[in-house]
């Protein structure tokens, strides 16, 4: 069998395999997703964020069992900082392999965030994309929100779900500022430490001053480890769902999505044909030489490349 | 007088109107860049780089002050992370303001991460490019080093400064891991706390692992609210800045920041030229449509508007 047989036949080797296809830019790849793309059902795709260490991971794992109860297909797509430090990632995963994975309808992927050609968001959504066509019904993207890239792929979600525990330190509340706006559902996990009352009692003072948001998100007290909670989690991202489709904001969100999809797709080969067109003739070597002599100034060395291109 | 004289006369408010044009994509604002580059030094940039709370701004001062003994112009550029909670770094302006602000001969920019046209990597080079044509002898750029876009940023330092505290969580840790790699210098900041001596042996344990450095990152103890270990920070960066001038890797570095932004302005560059054609033509909003209603799919959505730029 082919690829594209094998695919739709649900062998997660064949997706595994096209997803890195796709990474690595291989033409035969973005063909057959071309060609499939007509046949998928336009999977839910549901954000985990939170710092490392608030569980996401033990959450999406319970979420998921929930949603395979009621006899969903489901992929995980887990982003981890590529760090020197990550032990408990690997960790995670290899606690994973013993469970999850061993289902046929659950489908994982780990991605570093460096070292993906064109970027970790272009291969989240590339991921997606092959995941909707190999059938989940629901996709989470898992990462740790800190920085704009992270925020942005988590952007790409239809709901967000935010992970905080208790007591969290004033430092990481400030890294995460940026994740809050775009949060559907908070949960605080580990809820059974003492200060998880305070947290949510922080966090809803904090919405009671955004009210211009025309869904208040939900805060909820879960406690994965314990599997407490998460019927309820599950409930509250299924009321947001029927609320983004039943405002006709869902396809909002997803227009929107496959706007900056189409933006940061035309830019990832632009950045290609400038690569080719350049490294080919030397040029960028070169001008970035004569740059850092004097020479030449960057915005003069920019419209020598920029007029290669458009010719 | 114009812009271009007030700025070559030093005048503060002329560089930062100039910085604000370029952000703005004014395109006076590059003609006069274009025109002024070759005057411009080559000001020796500095990256400092360490999680919020680690008092990156007070030793940034503190370096400042010793620069300015030696009658050193200095520009700094501190990058916030735009956030609702920044009560903290908003005060860190205000009590620079009261101190290195009166001095002619200090620059002070706040950017935050997010609203610049471009982005804060564009508009972090820009301002960059500025201060050295302005004069600054050493320029700062001071910024949370996590995520890729502002580990992208430290990246074009000419040395990177990484502030630590003691007893830092795993959380943070891990967090800024992707930092690691790239410090030229670890500064233990607050290192009169307990820990101290612990936090040094770790990371120079850490150092150990990955002795294929062609230098060996110092890790020295300061304590900036202190005064404490001030000009050894001074006198290690120096120490790296000899050693990249005598080993020719200053230049490579420098050649393969502008190589870097080069392509980063060209990107710019392309994608202002996507959105006027496509949003002249409507496009952008239709193609996402038809994907999103799976009438079309998002790659060859994407050939669409390439072919649309390159005609």
């Amino acid at each position: 069998m082919n690829i594209e047989e094998r695919l739709l036949a649900g062998d997660k080797r064949a997706c595994a395999r096209l997803i890195s296809m796709l990474e690595n830019n291989d033409r035969e790849a973005f063909e057959l997703v071309k060609k499939l793309y007509y046949k998928s059902k336009g999977a839910y795709v549901i954000g985990i964020t939170g710092s490392p260490g608030s569980g996401k991971s033990t959450l999406t794992d319970k979420l998921t069992k929930v949603l395979r109860k009621a006899n969903k297909k489901v992929g995980i797509i887990a982003i981890d900082p590529t760090s020197p430090f990550s032990g408990g990632a690997i960790l995670g995963d290899r606690i994973r392999m013993n469970d999850l994975s061993l289902d046929k309808d659950v489908f994982i992927r780990s991605m570093g965030t460096r070292g993906s050609l064109g970027g970790i968001s272009k291969a989240t959504r590339g991921a997606v994309r092959v995941l909707d066509i190999f059938g989940c019904d629901y996709i989470f993207i898992e990462t740790v929100g800190v920085g704009q890239s992270e925020i942005d792929i988590v952007k790409t979600a239809d709901t967000v779900v935010m992970v905080m525990v208790p007591n969290m330190g004033d430092d990481i509340q400030a890294i995460k500022a940026g994740t809050m706006e775009i949060a559907d559902v908070f949960a605080i996990n580990k809820s059974d430490l003492d200060g998880a009352d305070k947290t949510k009692l922080e966090l809803e003072m904090n919405l009671d001053l955004n009210e211009e948001k025309s869904y208040r998100p939900p805060v909820l007290k879960v406690a994965a480890g314990k599997n407490q909670g998460i019927e309820e989690l599950i409930m509250s991202i299924m009321k947001h769902k029927r609320y983004l489709e039943e405002s006709g904001e869902l396809k909002n969100r997803r227009i929107r999505n496959n706007k900056q999809e189409l933006i940061e797709l035309t830019q990832d080969e632009l950045i290609r044909i400038i690569m080719e067109k350049a490294v080919e003739k030397d040029l960028l070597d070169k001008l970035a030489k004569e740059v850092t002599e004097k020479n030449l100034d960057p915005y003069t060395a920019k419209d020598t490349i920029v007029n290669l291109i458009r010719s």
